[in-house]
């Protein structure tokens, strides 16, 4: 028991083999987009300042954040001490099982950032690599340019998901049974890291475009992307560290978090079920897990090579979705033809298409998702109408709309969500009489609906690194000064940017909350086992009535509404900083003429000094209060605590995202001229809303994804060790006290570091007195 | 066992006496206010519209929803068919038990309905004599005018209170141990009027507040309450059908709802505690909790005495306070005094110091919420200041500094209700082996922490009362044209009166969630009584990690937003029909001259339709949600629900309240001279927020309270009905099926209907296009 049999480990070795192939694939393309031309020697100046600023960004990013990896790689190593290795890692490496589990926790945390953080990195700089080339090819035609710009995209989209099947399938042919404990470090690794990317690209991008619209646009009454804004180029960066960076970290750790759930539950299902005749039954749900993701990369690689247009349709959406339906009946068909081979109970010999029918629910989920973020934030709908109409009595009657049509959208999200469980507990009904496992094997389907619907996350993250980088290329274009027709396919490449960008964001905010309710059932399966181990009576649920867990529940449901005050106040902060920076950089002599450059590093400075100090603050929130909640009020509490996390995340996350995208669209759809058009006064109070609507969607309702994750890896790694010092019947040691102190003073320390920031940053008010009104 | 003993007997006639002393102190009181002089003949004919304006809400509304009241009270008879007397009813009342509890339940639900309703009604006609009265008596001096609006107020506080206690121990009386299937009756129809007076109040008030402002003030730049604008009149009506009628209902029903979750947890306690060698120990717990509430009635109305100030003082909120605090003392005083007496253990005979404790903390919770709601909405602390200061870049970054802080204050301010629970848990911990009766007693201490907070329901309501009636004095004064001491003096009440009513908030909003945590501990208890009657495995808990219990946590916490989305919607919708009968208005040839009077009736039409309208909606929803979640996914999921209504129940009113009067006073800040003033750019930002935050702080908010308080007692009156017809095994009844079908065509229609009229109402963009940074 407990060993894969031939076959299966042909089919492991496969995924393997696709996840390297896929990596493979991310340099074949990227080296044919470094082939291309860069353009005249003005655009490449241009995009030598981008350059500089993305990478000024990512370098301190990353200085700030390595120190805090590698504190946390020993702890993890450490943490073995603690708690002790499964029986499954003793069985699998006898006496050696402390050093080797010791090794493979802070490995498997190392590989899971360092997977996560490049996903970011190498995407953003091939993005970058990228935009001038679209600009340099725009002058060609329309294909050229969106192909270059679809395959620069596809470098983030298939290295996000080629080093999540390699992380995954690594661990599991290493640590086989006893691959959980390895797995949770490797996504606690990504997810901090997303978390991270996001925070911080998700403030820099918004400080950015807020400040730079709010003095150029709005106050000196300059067009956006005009070269003497100083903000300018820090608004180009901000697109590239938050819209690619950010979002290709924050569904990476999705594509992660989803598969690590789906083996932790997979192991325990095959170990419930599995023949001692049947070898390799005991591991078939986790390989069918590996081959589903394998399936879905190469559905993707295949998809990605429909992706084309030409001179006469010019139709860039049209053919990024013929992509995507193309890899979905790929994938679909693939799935169908593994479960025969994969998925047969050992007992009956019958095969089990309850699986696949999971997976499939996934698909459906992110094709009604999609349709809903569109429903909710597309032009072509009422909603979105409705903004508009509304105002024409007032930006006060705008942000109304806003706000009411955004509290909507995320019920029926919501709802939306509940009936994929549903479907999973339709699906698996009846699947055992042991509740435990009949448990399991509904939060297994609940993993798989997540593999499903991020199968093609190659296609959607290639579609979603689209917009930032048509949207730079665009701006290079501006500043450079290209010709009317070169800026043309750039516009239209830009607003179909916007909209594959807007869609993605439903998916990714799907796909953290199905990843996190898996985790939770993990959490729960895995605080079982180990309280079993201890000789404790194990956690037979969360009682959400017991007045601790109730406690839990109310503090978990808190936390979003902190870490969205927390970042809209440090988007505004930041914002304001650019303002004045800005401001005194236009009274630099010749510089309005265009005689003299303006100081561009300052401002990219400026953004990544704000963004920086956040992110430690909101770290620590997100790692402090699951364990104060569990070592203060018990593990069942904790339970509680990230029932409330997913259930008001969730909500949130949706609200703000949609709201958002909702007041950029209505006024778009002004600009085309409606009720007045461009500079009406309906237009300005749009305006108003578009701007408090760019946190809202860029930064607080994205940082709730990553957010929700760590939360739920942090308390599923901690669960063993709460159980463990936390011994019912027993006082409470003074360590465990002096290390509680000490969290509450760093969570303390946290939130007043984030607010106190807020109070000393002033605003230096021009005369006269800047409103956004005055666009 | 179950009986009164002898001086438990007199206790609750005396607390009887209490019930009907308040109701005579409130007639004493009445005729006090209509004794004094109502000024003018001007005066008395503005006061005239208003009065008109008044009666013919209430009246419609009362149509609007007798029927709904007539077909509900035949329900609660019906259904003791369905679920039958309990055993302490069979006890109680032997063969005639069904008849018995048949008429209770009717009887019960209709007091309750009708009850709340006067409290509103009664409250509100008074409101609206003193307000005449208060700008009669403000020529007289400070003093006197005062005096006659605090007293107006104090009419509504004493009659809540009185009527609330009335029904309570009368039920006591009639049911004794077979109290609680009356008791949910009384809650259930007070809670259905509170919501209906509060989403209709909220809307009503709001439609006319934000439409006389947008046309008024910022389109045609007359002032505040000038009788040219046809809407004046329905504002001044709306801020006593909202902030009077509608706060008056709503808690009034928390004061209920608390002391009926306090008898129904008391009993369980009494009962699994009781010495048959003590008499009355069974019901020791419900008497002591009627007493807490008789000892708070008579403390409010000693309290009321102190409130008086002088013509050289002229401090209305010390006044105030000092009443509140001298109630305070006494009410602390007399729970102290009467424990010995009533809250004996009958085992060792000792006194139980328990029940008294967690009253007090309720008392430091309702004074802990106040000094939250404080500092985040008021002038004197720094949100606010930065929420002004932000103004200065414009509408947009008021909006973000609002909406930032109001997140940030709902943290903290259901950290500090979690605080509170937490205290009832370390109160009552250890006080019982058996986990049912241990849990019990901490619910039971939770809504003892309600009974707390709300012990000086009479100083608070007349607190809250005084507000409205202070602005409609002012009005009055206004529009009459009255002298400027007499406007000095009503200037400095309604200002007074702004900050009682947002205090008052935050005691409505705690209240209800503890109120829901008590009823919640209600259902668990109520539902495992019933299950055990049946013979059926009682529910043991409410495990939210079981997927369906989760579903039902995510659709508990979606309503919420559902609420706030549509009331916002239809505030917005009925102020755009204002705008547009106004405009219509302006045109009539001498009306802008003031040689003809507009027609003031129509705008109060408007107002009242929009706001009838919403109430079947909103009220189909509030009952069929909880019975679809129900019949649909079982009762523990229907557990999941509710905690997932109360949690995002109480972020969301916190944030959309707080954030709401922040805006207010960020713009009240400014007019007092910061950033530029009054009719500076930043001053025009800041009303944008304000009117923004005007629906959120006074529909949306407010309309959560009773909601959340509705669901829940709707889920434990059906939760004996879902465990009666859904027994596990077997199949659901195709009766059930076409009852749930209907339910959810019910809840269709409804959405469907709130939202159509949203599109149907066109608004016709006037020329000019108005705006609201016109000011």
């Amino acid at each position: 028991m407990g060993q894969l049999n031939q076959s299966q480990l042909y089919a492991v070795l496969v995924v393997l083999g696709i996840a390297i192939l896929s990596l493979v694939y991310t340099f074949f393309l990227r080296s044919q987009i470094l082939s291309q031309d860069k353009g005249t020697a003005r655009m490449q100046e241009v995009w030598g300042f981008i350059k500089a600023g993305a990478n000024a960004y990512l370098g301190r990013q990353f200085r700030t954040i390595v120190i805090l990896i590698g504190v946390l790689t020993l702890v993890m190593a450490a943490s073995v001490f603690v708690v002790p290795p499964t029986a499954e890692a003793n069985e699998m490496f006898g006496a050696n099982a402390t050093t080797y589990v010791a090794i493979g926790r802070a490995i498997a945390f190392l590989m899971g950032s360092l997977f996560s953080y490049s996903v970011g990195f190498i995407g953003m700089n091939v993005a970058v690599e990228g935009n001038v080339r679209v600009a340099a090819a725009s002058r060609k035609g329309y294909n050229p340019a969106m192909q270059i710009a679809y395959k620069s995209g596809s470098v983030t989209g298939m290295l996000c998901v080629g080093l999540g099947l390699l992380g995954g399938t690594l661990i599991f042919l290493v640590f086989g049974m006893a691959a959980p404990d390895a797995l949770l470090g490797f996504g606690f690794g990504g997810s901090l890291i997303a978390l991270f990317m996001r925070v911080g690209g998700g403030i820099y991008t918004k400080a950015a475009d807020v400040g730079a619209d709010l003095v150029g646009k709005v106050e000196a009454g300059i067009p956006e992307d005009d070269p003497r804004n100083a903000a300018v180029i820090a608004d180009l960066v901000g697109d590239n560290v938050g819209d690619c960076a950010g979002m290709a970290a924050d569904v990476f750790e999705s594509f992660e978090v989803t598969l690590v759930s789906a083996m932790i539950l997979g192991i325990v299902l095959g170990a419930a079920s599995a023949s001692p005749n049947v070898p390799g039954s005991a591991l078939r749900f986790v390989v069918f897990a590996l081959l589903l993701r394998g399936i879905g990369v190469i559905a993707s690689i295949i998809g990605n090579q429909f992706v084309r247009t030409d001179e006469r349709r010019r139709n860039a959406m049209a053919a990024m979705n013929k992509g995507y339906y193309i890899a979905a009946a790929i994938a679909v068909l693939g799935f169908i033809a593994i479960t025969p081979f994969f998925m047969t109970d050992p007992t009956t010999g019958q095969v089990d298409w309850r699986p696949f029918l999971a997976t499939l629910s996934g698909i459906i989920l992110a094709i009604v998702l999609d349709k809903l973020t569109e429903y909710f934030t597309s032009t072509h709908y009422s909603p979105v109408k409705e903004t508009s109409s509304a105002s024409q009595t007032g930006a006060a009657t705008n942000i109304l709309s806003g706000l009411s049509l955004g509290m909507e959208s995320s019920v029926w999200a919501i709802i939306v969500i509940g009936l994929s469980i549903l479907a999973s507990v339709l699906i698996f009904s009846g699947y055992s009489s042991n509740a435990t496992i009949q448990f399991a094997s509904v939060l297994y389907g609940v993993s798989l609906t997540g593999i499903g619907m991020l199968s093609l996350t190659g296609n959607t993250i290639s579609m979603d690194s689209f917009g930032p980088i048509s949207d730079n290329a665009n701006g290079i274009g501006e500043m450079a000064g290209l010709d009317k027709n070169a800026r043309n396919v750039m516009d239209d490449l830009d607003a179909v940017g916007n909209t594959t960008k807007a869609v993605t964001k439903g998916i990714a905010i799907g796909s953290a909350v199905i990843a996190a309710v898996a985790l939770f059932g993990s959490f729960l399966t895995d605080t079982g086992k180990v309280q079993q181990q201890l000789g404790q009576t194990p956690l037979s649920g969360i009682d959400v009535a017991s007045p601790l867990v109730f406690i839990g529940l109310l503090v978990g449901g808190a936390v979003p509404f902190l870490f969205s005050s927390l970042t809209i106040r440090a988007v505004s902060r930041a914002a304001s900083q650019i303002v004045n920076e800005v401001r005194r950089q236009f009274k630099i002599p010749g510089l309005m003429e265009g005689k003299v450059l303006p100081d561009y590093a300052r401002a990219v400075s400026i953004s990544t000094s704000a963004a920086q100090k956040e992110l430690v603050s909101l770290g620590v929130i997100a790692v402090m209060v699951p364990v104060l909640v569990g070592f203060l009020l018990g593990v069942e509490a904790l339970g509680g605590f990230l029932a409330g996390i997913i259930l008001s995340g969730q909500l949130m996350a949706v609200f703000q995202s949609n709201a958002g995208g909702a007041w950029d669209n209505a006024k778009k759809y002004i600009e085309e001229g409606n009720y007045g058009g461009k500079h009406s006064e309906p237009h300005k109070a749009a305006v108003v809303g578009d701007t408090v609507g760019d946190p809202l969607k860029d930064t607080a309702g994205p940082a709730l994804n990553p957010m929700i994750k760590v939360i739920n890896l942090v308390a599923v790694i901690i669960a063993p060790i709460v159980v463990t010092v936390r011994v019912p019947g027993q006082s409470i040691g003074i360590g465990v006290i002096v290390a509680m102190l000490l969290c509450l003073a760093a969570l303390v320390w946290a939130i007043w570091q984030s607010k106190r920031e807020g109070e000393s940053v002033a605003v230096e008010p021009s005369s006269p007195v800047p409103s956004a009104k005055k666009a």
